[in-house]
């Protein structure tokens, strides 16, 4: 993490040309907000504290909607309490895949700016770079005690670690639930093929050892300052004991924190679901998603419980969302990553990828029952949450921050948006750009003028006609828009992805860790320099498992 | 309409299957509802009065549920509140075109039974047949006061008009809203191509004069026993005047036996919209659909405060409910024909064909906030209403109803659903079965089975997986049941379509609507009977327009 730079925060061009409209109003409204944040803080002698509980690949309206709950055999409980007793958003957006929107959502950032546009897979040898500056950096310059639990995804690297990512501690997975497969059962479910190393038979024709991976961390644990481990085994046992741990580890943490009074941030990112098709059938669907968020809901109704107990349910905001859309293309073997409302899932640019089920809860600040149709990006919890942190003024000031503070729009509700636009990224690759209503797709081959295609959000929800002439009006905007984008990261330009030695620094490292960590061939009998093909740019190969 | 004819009402045959279960059961709850709606009618000193309001072509989602109502850029604000004061369902099934279905609502029969498969349009010399026993024969027997407002599109001769099919007092449109366009503003939009004859220019290589119809009847209005008139004219000032004046008669209606203390059954089913562009923007969406729905909604709204001024809502079930899925196949001119949910549309026999937008209200009898899982056909509302009349016995015997009483739906709510089958017809097509949570696609070029795809509904929603390994347990099953229904058909037969002279029995005929009503050729100088072509069975040609 660098050093603080002063200066007001840089937002994307867009921004700008919505606060010269609405600046004047934004301002009073602020006004309001923070005399209302003062009176929460005299209340409760703390900032208030911060939930973030993000899980996979989840649809819009697969949690928190009664009615559609019927529809897709199973029930979410707790997510249609939270939507009840707070809010449910209807437009809000991460990054179409894992990776991508683990880090946009940490450093308030697209993912193509910090380089993390890629999905990591073992052995990554890449991960989040120190360069950047994470919501748990911002959160504990504040005074918050900062926990990651779960799911990490954002590399391999030891820098990449949440415990040099600003957290004070961890229980986390480098990669994703594909690894719930590499073993026996997946291999017998032909759900993956024995192209890892263990798993494979000697082939007399091999030539070269060194091709895929050899072993893998499912699991580290660390705390700031302190060792990280290896936690267990990468069996499936251990897999499953993971979410569990979690779990538990965040109660504590929360319960630790109330018990001292100090502000606390909390991130849980579940790992919902192992891809090995689980016998244990919990909800009539039957489904690999909904059977797995059985748990995820049921936690979240815990930590609803906990912390009214606690007595600090009106001090802390609790914000719970899917990282990005169901994985619809190459699903994992088990039924029910399915579409509904949208069109698309995981790795898409059209709605379905990116508009997410998502949901908040602060008793005393949001409205029960509210339903928020204002646009929302992942990004914009980072300046929301500082803003409420009293930490605005640790945002670095020397990059594009694209998320927006929209305190406003949990504090005073629908309609009290500050956002109406969004760039949408697959891979390295701007695909759409979203304004209001309108969305103008870059790529592809649609109807329309060459390689551009217009759709009407409010009337083909499921982006299917792409229009011509109706929206010919938007077109030269659409390009206005996009080259303020792009002219703005001239000044601002993207970070490459960070690169290294995967997996140093675990205190606990086994020998085929180490393994991992060293270059598997002797590097004095390459005629070339390694360090070179390492951080040389692939284009982006669209990979889309999570 | 024939006698009444002794004996049990002829369910289809899978219904045996599953009275063979739940019978006993079944019958006793039945005797538990009775015994609940007797001491209704102690309360209100009369069987329960009838609303049903039906529209065209919307989706599931979206009317009644206000999350989606931000999606789609318009709201449905009396839905919705019919929705918190009573039951929103999620499985409600239609069949997939507007002809077909309101013939099946109102006989209680698929509409391939009476020969109303094909959606009617200018000039049709066809409709539904006296030989057919309406909900409005049913409940007049049992002493109730009907009427029937709005778009009727069951034909254009004299025995399909409403008041030779029970109802006691009309205005209703024989065919649909194209008609809106038939005029020069619809042309000047491009939205009509001038193939009606008083739009045609004089061609000179014109040979034959009678090809295309020449004129209609845009609406008609009359009282049973009394004289059929034309309505106002056809243009497109009428048009527009026709869904004003039918919810003005039917409050009329409504107030006048609430004062007569005389058991009602209304029937408003409103055009909804013209197809010609509505300059009036009435919803951010500025959809044809969105737009349209505001005034239907608005008038639920009316329904339900007027029912409770005249102290009748607890003696009233309004069910509300969309024909068949939106029109996403050649659609009107204008915005807003959606998919969200659902995949497919009207004539589709995927589930956005017909599984659609449906409520219903009945203060004290149906649990504010319900949401209905259960399947749900609008056949049922015919069974399910004479049971309420007290009219069981008025169900002709001598032919199948698949309607099911569902009363204990309304009554005991989620979960109380006595069906789990659909057999989805597009045309004279069976093109899929639905059991439970399965669905088999007979028709179409789809991977699996030759000729054949199956699907689960919770898990793949929009049926676009089409699973064959996991579902191939449920193949025979499916056979069997498709065997039990067409076996059942040698006993009682589909009726062939009834045919005649359009427009007869019109008392202020004009010159052209009589000319409409008489061969335009001599008919002594064809070589061929008239008649035999006339009611020449062709093959469904799969015409999707309503």
């Amino acid at each position: 993490m660098p050093e603080a730079t002063p200066g007001p925060v840089v937002h994307d061009a867009e921004y700008y040309v919505l606060f010269d409209q609405h600046g004047d109003s934004w301002e009073l409204e602020d006004k309001q907000l923070d005399a209302k944040l003062a009176e929460l803080e005299e209340k409760f002698g703390a900032k208030p504290n911060v939930v973030h509980i993000m899980w996979d690949d989840m649809a819009f309206g697969d949690a928190g909607i009664p009615a559609l709950n019927k529809i897709r055999g199973f029930d979410t409980p707790n997510c249609n309490r939270m939507a009840e007793e707070g809010a449910l958003f209807t437009r809000y957006y991460t990054e179409a895949a894992c990776t991508p929107s683990r880090a946009a959502v940490l450093t308030g950032r697209y993912a193509v700016r910090s380089g993390m546009y890629n999905v990591a897979f073992p052995i990554e040898a890449a991960g989040l770079g120190s360069e950047e500056v994470t919501m748990a950096n911002v959160l504990s310059g504040a005074g918050y005690a900062t926990a990651f639990y779960g799911k990490w995804h954002l590399g391999d690297i030891e820098e990449s670690y949440p415990t040099n990512q600003g957290f004070d501690e961890t229980l986390f997975t480098p990669y994703n639930q594909v690894l719930s497969l590499w073993n026996r059962i997946g291999e017998g479910a032909n759900a993956v093929q024995g192209v890892i190393r263990p798993m494979l038979v000697d082939d007399p024709y091999e030539v070269d050892k060194t091709f895929g991976p050899s072993d893998w961390i499912m699991s580290m644990e660390g705390t700031k300052g302190g060792e990280m481990l290896e936690w267990k085994s990468s069996s499936l046992e251990d897999y499953n004991q993971i979410d569990p741990e979690c779990e538990k580890r965040s109660i504590e943490f929360i319960r630790r924190n109330a018990a001292e009074k100090k502000p606390f941030y909390l991130a849980y990112w579940p790992l919902l679901t192992a891809f090995i098709p689980n016998p244990r059938k919990q909800t009539v669907s039957r489904g690999i998603l909904g059977d797995g968020f059985q748990s995820v809901d049921a936690f979240i109704g815990q930590v609803m419980d906990e912390l009214t107990e606690l007595g600090i349910a009106e001090n802390t905001v609790v914000v719970c969302h899917a990282d990005n859309g169901p994985m619809v293309h190459n699903p994992p073997p088990g039924l029910g990553m399915a579409e509904t409302v949208f069109r698309g899932g995981k790795s898409d640019y059209w709605e379905g990828g990116i508009r997410v089920a998502a949901l908040a809860w602060w008793p005393g600040m949001i409205e029960p029952g509210t339903i928020i149709g204002d646009m929302f990006h992942e990004m914009d919890l980072y300046p929301t949450f500082a803003r409420l942190a009293g930490a605005t003024g640790l945002i670095p000031t020397d990059r594009i921050i694209d998320g927006i503070d929209q305190t406003a729009v949990l504090v005073n509700g629908d309609t009290s948006g500050r956002r109406d636009y969004n760039f949408v990224y697959t891979g390295n690759i701007l695909a759409a750009s979203i304004k209001g209503r309108f969305k103008r797709v870059w790529v592809g081959d649609h109807p329309g003028l060459p390689g551009s295609a217009f759709y009407d959000l409010y009337n083909d929800p499921r982006e299917v006609n792409p229009a011509l002439v109706p929206f010919l009006g938007t077109s030269s905007s659409f390009t206005t828009m996009r080259k303020r984008h792009e002219i703005w990261k001239q000044k601002y330009p993207d970070r490459p992805t960070k690169r290294g030695a995967p997996f140093t620094g675990i205190a606990n490292a086994r020998e085929e860790t180490k393994a991992l960590s060293n270059p598997p061939v002797d590097l004095e009998k390459l005629p070339f320099d390694p360090l070179e093909y390492m951080n040389f740019e692939l284009p982006w190969d669209g990979l889309d498992a999570d």
